[in-house]
C-alpha cells in the first residue's frame, strides 16, 4: 500500500463543552483528549507520519502539556485557520508525496486501528473513503413551511477518518472556500468522484459536549 | 390546561442491546430502565394516567419485576402489537377523554419534568408539539449512485414526548397503517396539521445500544 500521513485536527476552541479549557485539551482518564487520539493513530502504525493542526495560540499550552504529561508520541505540530476548512488545509500543505492522507477530528479518540486500516485501505482502492454509521433517531428537516420528516433508512451519519488520495484532496482544496463546508468527503465529490462508505463503530465518537466527555471517559 | 395522559412505550424486544433481556427491563443503577422512565412522568404530574404498552408476553415478567424492585408507582398496562405503529395505537384505545396525549419511548429514562411540561405546554396551543435538538454529525443521504450530503444545519434529531390533542392522535391513527411509520409526529402532518417544535435535551438519549446503557448509568 502506498505511504500513509494522517491529519489530526483539533482546530476548535471548543465552546460546547463549557469549560475554560479547548476541547482537545479537556483531560479524560487523566490527560488531554489529543492525547489518546494520537495514540490511537501511533497504535495502527508508528511510522506514520502525525500531523497535528492546532490553533496557533494554543502551540504554548500543547508543548507544556505534552511536557507534563511526559507525551512522546512523534507528531508534528502546524497551524490551522479560522474554519475547519483552513485547518485542515493547512494540515495538508504539510503532507509529503503522492500516498494516502486521513483527516480525523482530533476530538474523535475512540478510533480502533481497524477501522483506520478498513478506511486506508478503501481509499486505497477507490480514491476516497469515509466511515459512516446509520442514523438513529428520526431526522426532521427545516422547510420554509416548518419542518418535514425524511426517511431515516436512507441517512447516514458521517464519522473520521476520512481517506483519501493525497493528489485528489490536493484538488479538492484547490476549490474555492465555501461557508457551507462539512467534510473533506463533499469536497472531494465536487470533483466528480464518488466516495465509498465503510462500516463506522458506534464508539467512535466525537467529543463535543459535556455528555460526550463522561462517555469517553467510560469507554477509553 | 386539558387532562392530561402519557403512553410509554415498550413495546421493543431489543435486540440491539444484544442481552438475553428486553432492553426496557434492562437494569440500569439497580433497577429496570422502565421503570426510571415511569418515575420521571409521576415526578412531573403524580396524578396523570401512565399508560405502560408492553409485549402481552412480557406482562409476567414486568409484574415479577415490579414485585421484585417494590415499585409501586401507578400505571395501566397494555398489550402492544407487532411495530411501534401497532403499540402506540393500541396505548391509544385506552386513553380517556380528548385533553392531551404524550407518546414517549419507554427507554428514554432521562427526560426531565420542565421537557414534558414544554411539550404538553405547546401542545396545548398548537395541537401537535415535539422535541428536537440540532444533528450533531455530517449526515449523507444514500441514493442510486451512491451516497450525497445533506445541509446539516437545517436538520434536526427528534426526540420524545410527543405531545398531541388527543382527538387529533386519534384521527391520525385512524390513517392506514404504513410500513415508513417512524414517529406520530409524521401522521399528524398528514392530516395538514403544522408540528411545533420544541428545544429537547442533549441528555434526554434513547437507549438502544450497550453504549447507551452505559452513558444511562453515567446519568441517572
Amino acid at each position: 500500500m502506498s505511504e500513509r500521513t494522517a491529519i489530526l485536527v483539533a482546530g476548535g476552541n471548543g465552546n460546547r463543552l463549557g469549560g475554560p479549557v479547548p476541547k482537545q485539551f479537556q483531560t479524560v482518564k487523566g490527560r488531554p483528549l489529543l492525547m489518546w487520539t494520537i495514540e490511537a493513530f501511533h497504535r495502527f502504525d508508528p511510522a506514520m507520519p502525525l500531523i497535528v493542526v492546532l490553533p496557533q495560540a494554543h502551540f504554548d499550552i500543547w508543548k507544556a502539556l505534552c511536557m507534563g504529561h511526559r507525551f512522546f508520541l512523534p507528531h508534528q505540530v502546524t497551524a490551522g485557520g479560522e474554519q475547519r476548512w483552513h485547518s485542515v488545509k493547512a494540515g495538508l500543505g504539510e503532507v509529503e508525496g503522492d500516498g494516502l492522507v486521513a483527516v480525523h477530528d482530533g476530538v474523535r479518540p475512540l478510533v480502533s486501528t481497524g477501522l483506520i486500516g478498513r478506511c486506508f485501505e478503501a481509499a486505497h482502492r477507490s480514491g476516497a473513503a469515509i466511515p459512516t454509521v446509520p442514523v438513529v433517531p428520526s431526522i426532521r428537516e427545516v422547510t420554509a413551511e416548518g419542518s418535514r420528516a425524511l426517511d431515516r433508512s436512507r441517512l447516514l451519519a458521517v464519522q473520521t477518518p476520512q481517506c483519501f488520495h493525497a493528489d485528489l484532496l490536493r484538488k479538492a482544496f484547490e476549490q474555492p472556500y465555501d461557508p457551507a463546508f462539512t467534510d473533506e468527503a463533499t469536497l472531494v465529490e465536487r470533483l466528480g468522484v464518488k466516495v465509498e462508505l465503510v462500516e463506522g463503530e458506534d464508539h467512535n465518537i466525537k467529543v463535543t459536549t459535556p455528555l460526550d466527555l463522561r462517555m469517553a471517559e467510560a469507554l477509553l
